[in-house]
């Protein structure tokens, strides 16, 4: 615990940070003390070695999701089917009633599921979400992931879903949200659209991104192990997005977004929780937009580990960081 | 590691989180990382006992901030003179440039210290800065403490502080500020000014509030020993905030105002780090606020320890912080 510390592999010196018991907080709702108190996904720890093996864990992975889908669109109120998006596949995920404010909006979903899992339907549920709270009609991007394809596949398809999309509504009137890997792929969907002088969103809602696949950032030393679901930086998510990345360079912006230039970057909206492996990469992300100029929320959610805000529809904590996201963008999306 | 923890004091389940090292970490600035890597502040273990230990404790901290003052405000440009709101103590803190926009507006400055430290000049240093960075004019309070006066005596003080300097500019145009337990007398200030019908400040800002003297918030314990300011929960802040409060219900919203009814708050600033042992504190009255409808803006700064953004006027990190609240405040303020 003193600062005569060793010096470190990044050519700092070492702090000691003792060993300690972690309780379950009280100050969230019981419903996210199960998600926040559990332990950490043995998962974390697995090494995939052929494109096998990646598609037994993602296989096994989508099962439960899948399985859940009936019941949580009939308590959302939400319908989904297949569609097209130019080439791309999708889901069209719609509630049983639009609100009457969002009859001309249009949202696209790109999922999590570090660049590798959620294929299919398992990649809907945010997306239910979203249309559930929200009152919005929401598309869903089914990108290609690995083994089928690799970098840049998966922003290759949510450009051309983005393009496809885009003819399809007023872009003014229309938002790109998602977690995690969808996190990133909101913010590399803008720096190509910029680009490329596609149009731009009016809005976008990017939740935990992972923003930096160099493994920087702090909270992933001070929440290595405490978040219970990526657990570490040296975790299976991160093999799984260079799994992905198929030894492109990681500082490419296109992969870590964090190092792009967001300068006319739509208003954008941040999530994360104080236990998140990942807080420093959303919270950094704000930074470089405000340093940008640009309109940028973030809330970060008391002791939520990655994404666990999106873990359980019955915690009241979900249906909050939902409507946040719902109301950033009723604000900003026109009618 | 594993989750089958042992039953914890809080009645939930205990994790075991081994020790670790921690790196100082590069995505902050350099002035930034000395700060974030210096060793935990060895203070935070002591027991003063008697009014004459406190009083020793406070002169000694005061003594380097004292002496510092007058390059800090040549470097910022600013002075300070000695005056009165009603029969409180204050200082006058004046830019050499006024902002244009800012001559028809004032700024209260409540200063943070867990209620003991920082009496007189040595509470300055936050308001140079803001004075400085945001060409306003502030007024700053230098509200009593123990041992010369016990709870509610600082709050009294603050609010006789607000209710004269209400007089003197038009309300719409003044905001209220502070840091640690001035952030948390930020808050107390507007739940009393609600209670008595006093007017209320057009914007607030609150910067890592002592918000919950009961010590819940997920943070003290996630980041226990790795904040080196506060270091821990059961350091020597706690100790100076129960010796504020004297044997009075540490769960009052005057002491702790995360419990407060926030309804109807003017907008309001939450400023934090990923290291802050009061992040749980600071993203719970976040949250508290959205509940209510109230606007809440909340930045949090990478690998931050508590109230780090205001400790090196050098550091880009701290123009940024004191930019974003200018900038907030100039958005909401009446000319």
């Amino acid at each position: 615990m003193s600062g005569n510390g060793k010096p470190s592999a990044n050519g700092g010196s070492d702090r000691e940070i003792a060993a300690r018991a972690l309780p379950t907080p009280k100050s969230v709702s019981p419903e996210m003390q199960k998600l926040v108190g559990a332990p950490p996904r043995p998962a974390y720890k697995l090494r995939p070695k052929t494109a096998e093996e990646w598609r037994a864990l993602v296989d096994e992975a989508a099962a439960p999701i899948v399985a859940g889908l009936p019941a949580l669109c009939e308590r959302l109120a939400v319908r989904y089917e297949r569609t097209a998006l130019d080439d791309v596949r999708a889901f069209s995920v719609v509630p049983r009633e639009v609100a009457p404010a969002n009859r001309n909006r249009l949202l696209l979903h790109i999922h999590g599921g570090c660049y590798v899992w959620n294929k299919a339907e398992a990649g809907l549920p945010e997306a239910i979400l979203m249309a559930g709270f929200g009152g919005f009609k929401v598309l869903s991007v089914d990108y290609r992931m690995p083994p089928e394809a690799f970098f840049p596949a998966a922003l290759d398809d949510v450009v051309k879903a983005w393009t496809a999309a885009a003819t399809m509504e007023d872009p003014r009137g229309m938002a790109v949200f998602g977690t995690s890997a969808g996190g990133a792929l909101t913010l590399e969907l803008v720096l190509r659209a910029k680009s490329e002088g596609l149009p731009l969103p009016a809005a976008i809602a990017s939740g935990t991104p992972m923003s930096d696949l160099t493994k920087t950032g702090d909270t992933f030393t001070t929440n290595e192990m405490i978040d219970n679901v990526l657990v570490s930086r040296e975790g299976l998510c991160q093999r799984a997005a260079e799994y992905y990345a198929g030894g492109h360079d990681l500082a490419d912006p296109l992969l870590s977004p964090v190092y792009g230039d967001v300068s006319g970057f739509p208003p954008a909206i941040l999530t994360s929780g104080t236990r998140d492996l990942l807080l420093s990469n959303t919270v950094r992300v704000h930074r470089k937009l405000r340093q940008a100029g640009v309109e940028a929320e973030l809330n970060v959610y008391e002791a939520q580990s990655h994404a666990q805000y999106m873990f359980d529809d019955a915690a009241p904590e979900t249906q909050e960081a939902f409507l946040e996201i719902a109301r950033f963008f009723d604000r900003r999306l026109a009618r």
